[in-house]
């Protein structure tokens, strides 16, 4: 059997998710964590590559023996997460442990993903938010949260969704299905939430810097659809940044469910 | 005319909030920002004290040219947070604005002042609230929680808060009223909120450890009572850690409040 465990991690400090050499990453740190705990040289396969300074409040991850498909411990699971925790920097943590069969894999079973784009708008930054929410001062009034409202709306369903790929990126095919999209307003803060099937790179980023584009006119609602189906990357929106992004939620088959 | 600033930060990185020599204070960014903006030294006289690691949704300061009780500027009142703002760190930010007499004092002319201290009440730690809480992993009942509700209400009124206050702190006089208490939960988030006309150093944080041990029985809620009439440090709880303390409301007159 393979470990599945839930990380909670503020992604400030790192150079994302995915190993790499020049900087921190979330999985390096797991890494780490996992061989202090159990002894041996660890694989750790995560839900999805987060980007630098994106933040994650449910990412999903195996760990099994380096080549193997199994983990061999005799630390009850109950324990893992906070034995985990220990190994790990205050930023990471990881909140749930669960057994699953060799054949799992954390990516490729995914059934869905929900991301949280937070902006913070108001004109004075907030200390709070500096890292954690995309700062807009201008006011967005409430005809213009209305119409950022029915765009988000027009992003839901099964879409070819190349508009909203970053340029440059490769992948076999650029059509997801949007189960759900959401924009609301929790006092001064605005929460765009999208749950798909997949996501293309930088999509929910283009996303929301479209949205943001919709307020200030200069995109009209209605116009996603055209240019959903332009497939063009320079009709829709800037890409927001990093810091306003969030994985929220990781969903598999209910028997994976931690 | 002096001027009256609203300021909001993260006190993670400072010594405190007044200037000293061996590391960075919210009170020097204050005053370097300050006299970026003006062109000339200034004092900045802040509402209170807080110690390293504290923060504030709400500090109150006053900006005046070093030595001067006015502050000499052609910048419009309105435009200043945001000028400021611009000369300090991603940590602190300047909300508001406001002109006040001469013979204002940011420290003397405080009505009262509230607190808010936050507890993690979770086995797992929240990287996102590292800095901002105190992690308190064992699990609060509601027959504890409530015992910390009763014994926060004992706080309230006009006491000598002795036992309440750091040893070797010289003051003239340790009474203090206590206007309001409360203890709330937001999730696994617990909130206790206290209102007074002034607090004696680490007040709050003596007043936060004492509810954690009425909540593991060591003390009783109605022996608060006995502890405030002791005078005596040792019978009070542990002092709480500092990042879970944040100034939340600096009450003056009405005309003095932004």
């Amino acid at each position: 059997m393979k470990l599945l465990i839930t990380v909670r991690y503020v992604g400030t400090r790192y150079c994302g998710y995915q190993v790499q050499p020049n900087g921190p990453t979330v999985q390096a740190a797991l890494c780490a964590a996992a061989e202090a705990l159990f002894g041996f040289p660890c694989d750790i396969v995560g839900c999805s590559r987060t980007d630098s300074g994106v933040h994650a409040e449910c990412f999903c991850a195996t760990i099994s023996r380096r080549g193997e498909d199994y983990l061999p411990t005799n630390v009850p699971v109950e324990r893992i997460p906070r034995a985990l925790c220990r190994h790990l920097p205050e930023d990471i943590a990881v909140w749930g442990a669960k057994w699953v069969p060799p054949s799992f894999h954390a990516r490729y079973d995914v059934l869905e993903k929900v991301y949280t784009y937070r902006i913070w708008n108001r004109h004075e930054r907030d200390p709070f938010l500096a890292d954690r929410a995309w700062h807009y001062p201008c006011p967005i009034s409430d005809a213009q949260f209305s119409a950022m409202r029915d765009a988000a709306q027009r992003y839901v369903g099964e879409h070819d969704f190349a508009a909203f790929m970053a340029q440059g990126s490769s992948v076999t095919s650029t059509v997801r299905t949007v189960t759900a999209a959401s924009v609301e307003r929790q006092g001064d803060l605005i929460l765009f939430r999208v749950a798909a099937n997949g996501f293309l790179y930088n999509m929910v980023r283009i996303m929301a810097g479209t949205l943001i584009a919709v307020a200030e006119g200069k995109i009209a609602p209605d116009e996603i659809d055209d240019i959903l189906c332009s497939r063009d990357r320079n009709r829709a929106g800037i890409t927001a940044p990093a810091c306003g992004l969030c994985l929220s939620q990781v969903v598999y088959s209910p028997e994976f469910c931690i």
